[in-house]
């Protein structure tokens, strides 16, 4: 089975010396999701929680919502010409009686997420496919100090990242900042996939009452897994694009792009965000 | 047609006060490459540059490798329901006698990479499709002073980021350290084949007098993608994978990553960098 982390020899130029040693770097190998035992999607993606990121694709494609959903997720032996067992195909076998989705050519051309021709036809593919509406029963309702901590939590917990430098992280906290999960993967949509297949299997989604903080920008995709799993609030360290926002504004998840030292900027549901004068200074977060 | 940039209200929250205001958040909308009228892929890309986005990906798929190649590249009206243009669906007619690849499912389910059942056979894929062998005649050589120089020359040209923060870079220089072309886009996929669908159009291919430089990290599609285009060395300002270091090793690129204030590491092909005492010392590059 694949592993995390790989060696290799590199040379290092620092400050006009060059030396040769050994180097730890992020593995990167393909997957090959197949559903009922036909292939529906390869990703490149870390080796580890394969389950999980296949059960993970399932929900954020819409198809699954349910751990009972799914009959069984096992490794494809014999993929290769000797019969030997890569690792590297994982098919999922839904229950009987789910709805088993036309594999389409259209559908099979989606690169990394659930589009239309157009911004607006991707918006409303998320919405007609979305398993839950974003409850707020109770609501989720957190200060900008609370927020501001999530980040150095997150990299606080990343173990492989500090060898490798080469993942993007991603990580689920309560609305009172504890973090629950976290993944890193050197796809971010694979690591958000993980986060999303490993609480499909212990029972928790949807997601209602969690923060999905990323690493990186905020991207439709990313966008669109929150919503399919019922997040109600996305972070980002960096930047959201257009229709990440447009996304958010129309199914009501919260979007926090640019959290950094403190600062952040709101760009949905900022109902969601506790901006009363008291909250703002660091005052009690619940 | 669709905008580089869009605004939107946001809520900044800066040292504990908050306040609404515009913000310019880069565009992010699907496009859709048809070959000859059929759907090939789906991708989140930033508007512009779309019919380069689209030759430049037939050329990292090993579809086409020459302008003459082509015999046409023109949006599809009539892809709404209105019959209107949303100016996200591309179709490239392949000129008579280019082979048309068959798009079969397992071909389709391919999501942003060729890739196969296990990092080698990916690997495979990349060698056997590839039109031309990294040439080394003259044989490209640069000093680490001179790509240490390469990314504050991309960022300074960078336009979009400025104003977004969301945007991937991907540049293409010369030998001598001379940016020849810069494309952004949110997807860093899309960035490196405007570049390369632009150098196709212009009958640059191959690429064997380039340094590509990306942004962010080196993925296995990335240095898939250099390959592809010929372009013999890449340069990342982040990590690389794996599998991006075993495809530069097997098929000669020269592969560079962390690439930070006058620091690199090289992780394969080390053969083009000139570590000669005095240009070690940042003396003459050529």
């Amino acid at each position: 089975m694949g592993r995390v982390t790989e060696r290799r020899r590199v040379l290092r130029i620092r400050e006009g010396a060059a030396s040769s040693r050994p180097d730890t770097l992020v593995a990167e190998e393909p997957l090959e999701i197949r559903l009922n035992g036909r292939p529906l999607a390869i990703t490149m993606r870390t080796p580890g929680d394969d389950f999980a990121l296949a059960v993970g694709f399932l929900v954020s494609e819409g198809v699954i919502g349910r751990a009972e959903e799914v009959a069984s997720v096992v490794y494809c032996a014999g993929a290769t010409a000797d019969g030997s067992n890569t690792y590297n195909v994982v098919d999922v076998r839904l229950a009987p009686g789910v709805p088993v989705p036309d594999i389409t050519l259209e559908r099979n051309v989606y690169t990394t997420s659930s589009c239309g021709l157009c911004g607006k036809a991707s918006l409303d593919a998320v919405r007609t496919t979305a398993r839950w509406t974003i409850a707020d029963t109770p609501p989720v309702r957190v200060t900008p100090a609370l927020l501001a901590a999530l980040p150095d939590q997150l990299r606080a917990a990343q173990r492989v990242f500090d060898r490798t430098g080469g993942l993007h992280a991603a990580g689920l906290f309560s609305p009172e900042g504890e973090l629950l999960d976290l993944r890193e993967d050197v796809g971010r949509h694979n690591a958000v996939d993980k986060l999303i297949g490993r609480a499909l299997r212990s029972g928790h989604l949807p997601l209602s009452r969690s923060i999905l903080l990323v690493s990186g920008r905020a991207s439709f995709e990313l966008a669109q897994k929150a919503v399919m799993a019922g997040i109600p609030l996305l972070a980002a360290v960096s930047a959201p694009s257009s229709l990440a926002v447009d996304l958010a504004t129309e199914t009501g998840l919260t979007l926090v792009g640019f959290l950094r030292g403190g600062s952040m900027n709101v760009y949905a549901g900022e109902q969601r965000l506790d901006l009363r004068a008291e909250a703002m200074a660091g005052g009690p977060t619940r």
